[in-house]
Parts: structure tokens; sequence; C-alpha cells
């Protein structure tokens, strides 16, 4: 397996691979342009963000900043919003749903690293997907962690830590986030 | 009522409104060059800033970045300090008293949406005034949510979710934020 | 004592003092640079990046956009990384390990004012050091407050509030941050 092939399927791999600094390099430059960008230069920078985003469906609209570590990872449907500075770390895969909004600096990481130091400093690390179901809002401030998923229709408060998945049609808040509401979509 | 006017009054509004969007396509080019300009064009920025949050008293100095959604329903008082990457949506009013210090990456949204998926795939939305004292500080990475009224001379923790309002002279902290000390101001 | 000499101490001190305010201004102009360099000038950008936090060891690399009150009161072992829109405010010293690593949107605060608001309307302030040992990783979007000290091989969860010291191989998270679990590191 290639070092990226380890890379998407959750296993240890090596960020320092050619071809995956290369790919990182690449949406650097891409999202450096995105956030230099004003709107007098609207389609312009729609045009770069999906660059950033190719695995986008319609409609898809970013406030900059944004910042990710590679884009193609994030598999979005249609209708996305993303406020300001929000943070995708796609070192897996980041599947969301139709119809989500994040409000500012939502962050979203599929990262992390061993516990032990000494595996920690190998340099090796690790992603675990997040997947996002339809109808999701995610309130600013917010950080979704590696592994999570949320179902259809939640509703994430503001400054929330989800540390765990959670069903659909529920609203979840706090740090570690719990659920502090069911929503009656019928 | 034009969608302006239902927007200010906490009604749900229609955020696509030609009139609303060019207001915020005009601020967006604002600090599109606040955020552009470094301290060497000190003066210039701080006219940009003026530009910005219009309704806002003397003494007025915010680090940047910074992002907000309308700027004009900031109605600040004399003095008040952002550090770095404060982010203020305002599509209700924000009133702040005088002598205010936020702390880096403090969040102050009055933009809420409808718990229920259909109705917030509306694209329709709607705000919650936010109301902050005099000397109030507010400690970085704190969010402060739709609604919120703070008293004078609250001091919010770093990193404190404020889902609800407080009185005067309180500090709170905590996700969601509780009163953690009284403070005896006389 | 000079205000510059005092702030270092720890006691209250003016940041209006002059040669105080053309440190901030000098390396505000520096970072200006930094976060607007793409890794087309990889090279540039790391020079400008040991201007800015000139007591670094070897090997460190900080994901842009940065910001600090000074720079030069961090002290950083070798292979230091930070991750996009980290923020230290530095006016008292930031000690910090070999192999620390920075999720995104860290916030490491040693500045801090009085709680009674006449005292903090004066403009005086403090700081308060903190303390960051070896192989620390700390998870993106967690809040350093003024004063902690942490130990070998911490690992602090993403979004955690980190209010108070704790001691080397444990793994700390919530908001005020908690042990949840040690770490065997032999």
């Amino acid at each position: 397996m290639s070092e990226k092939e380890k890379m998407l399927a959750g296993e240890m791999y090596n960020p320092s691979d050619p071809d995956l600094a290369k790919e990182r390099h690449n949406v650097r430059l891409l999202f450096h342009k995105f956030n230099s960008l004003s709107e007098l230069d609207l389609e312009e920078r729609q045009k770069v963000l999906y660059q950033i985003i190719p695995n986008s469906g319609e409609n898809l609209f970013v406030e900059p900043p944004f910042h990710c570590d590679y884009g193609s990872n994030i598999k979005a449907g249609n209708n996305l919003f993303m406020n300001f500075n929000c943070c995708i770390l796609d070192v897996a895969e980041v599947t969301i749903g139709d119809n989500c909004m994040f409000g500012p600096h939502v962050q979203i990481y599929t990262a992390t690293h061993p516990l032990e130091f000494k595996a920690r400093n190998s340099g090796k690390e690790l992603g675990k997907a997040i997947s996002i179901g339809h109808n999701v809002w995610i309130g600013g401030n917010a950080t979704i962690c590696p592994g999570v998923s949320l179902g259809n229709n939640v509703v994430v408060g503001s400054g929330a830590v989800v540390t765990k998945s959670f069903p659909d049609n529920v609203v979840i808040a706090g740090n570690p986030a719990k659920i502090i509401k069911t929503i009656d979509n019928d």
C-alpha cells in the first residue's frame, strides 16, 4: 500500500511521503489564493474553491479564510455553507450530506496521533473518517473530533466539542457534547 | 416590513434579499481591506475600521483579522479593544458598552436558524440581539450565543460558551458558562 | 525596573510604554509578512518565522496564519509544529519543550487583567508565564490559560480549556480540563 492508501484506510502512515507532501503543498497554494481574493473576484474565488474541494456538489459556498489538509478527501453534498475560518483536517475522508451549514471557526479534525510520545515522535500518524449527515447545522467554534459520525438533521451547539457519534434528529452541546434535546422533524 | 427591518426586529427574514446581500458584500470588501493592511498603514486601517463599525465610540482598536456580517449593527461605546480573529455575526444588534476588551478569537453570534431542518433549509433565518455592558472583559476563544445579555463589569473566562444572560459583577466560565465568582467593584 | 522588566517578572505593567509598543509593532509587521507569504516562498517564510520566534530550536514549522504579542518571549525547543491559526499571547515567557505539536486554532494566553474593572480600565495588565514540557501534543482549538504548567508527554484534548497545571503523562480534556487518562510511556 502507498502511504496515501494507508492514510485513507485509517492506518498509521508517514505524512513526509513525497506524494502526500506534494498534494498538501498544492492545496496550500490554492487556499492561499482563495483566502487572498475578495468578493470583487467572486467568480474566480468560486473556481478556486472547487479546486480545493473538488468532490463537492452544487452551491458550495465558503467564507474565507478556509484551511484544510488535502481538500480532496472532503466529499460534500449539495448546498454546503461554511462561514469564516473553518478548518477541516481531512487526512481521512470527511463525508458531508446535503444542505449542511457550518458556523464560523468550525473545526473538523480527522487527524490524530498516538498517545505514547515515542510513537508520536516517530512522525507517523493516522486519520479517522468523519461522517456528517444531511441537513446538519454545526454552530460556530464547535470542534468535531476524529471518528465521529453525526446523523441527519443534527444541530451542534456553538462551542461544542463532539467526541463521539450521535444519531439523527438531536441537538448536542457542551464539552464533551451530549444530547440536550430531540427534534421533531415530522 | 423590509427584510432588513424583519431581521433587526428578530423575526424570520430572507438573507438573500438583494439589499441585505449588497450590505454584506460591501462590508466584506471593507474587512478584506482591513485584514490586508499592516500597521505600516495604521491610519488608513483605522479609517477602514470605522467604516466597518461606524456606530462606534472613540478609541476603537481591533487587531486584524476581524470578520462580521454587517458591522453596522454593532453599536459600541468608547474604548473597545478586540484582539486577533474576533468574529461578530451582527444580523441583530450587538450593543457593547464603554471600556470593553475582547481577547483573541472571541465569537459573538446573534445569527440563529430553526432547529427543524425543513424550516432551516428554506434559507430563512433570524437573529437575537446581544447586549454587553460597560467594562466587560471577554476572555479569548469565548463564544457568546444569540440573545445573551451580559451586565456591567462582567468577566468571561477564556473558552467559555455563554448560552444565557448574566447580571453585573460576575466572573463566568465553562461550557455552558456559569458564575464562578462575584466581583467586589466598590 | 522598566515596563518590560515588570512585564516579564509577572508584575503589573503599562503596555503603552513606547519600548513595548515598538516591539509589538515590529513583530506585527513580521507576522503580517509571514501570514501573507505562500509556500512558493517557503524559504523566505521560514526566515521570517525565525525572526518572529527567535528563541526557537531546530525544525520550527508553523502553518500560517500565526499571531502573537512579542514572539521573543516564546522559548521553544526543537521540532515544534503549530498548525493553522495558533495564537500565543506572550507577555510573559512561554516555555515549550522539544517535540511538541499544536493543532489548529490552539490558543496560549499568558496575558491577564485585574478582575475589578477600575484597575482593569487603568490599562495596566500583567502576564503569568506558561510552561509546556517535552513531547506535548495540544489538540486543536484548545486554550491554555495564564500561569499553566504542563508536564512532559501531556496530551491535551481538542477544545479543552486548561485552567490549571498538570503533571507528566496524562491526557486532559474538557472545560475546565481534567485528567481523563494516564499514559504508560515506559
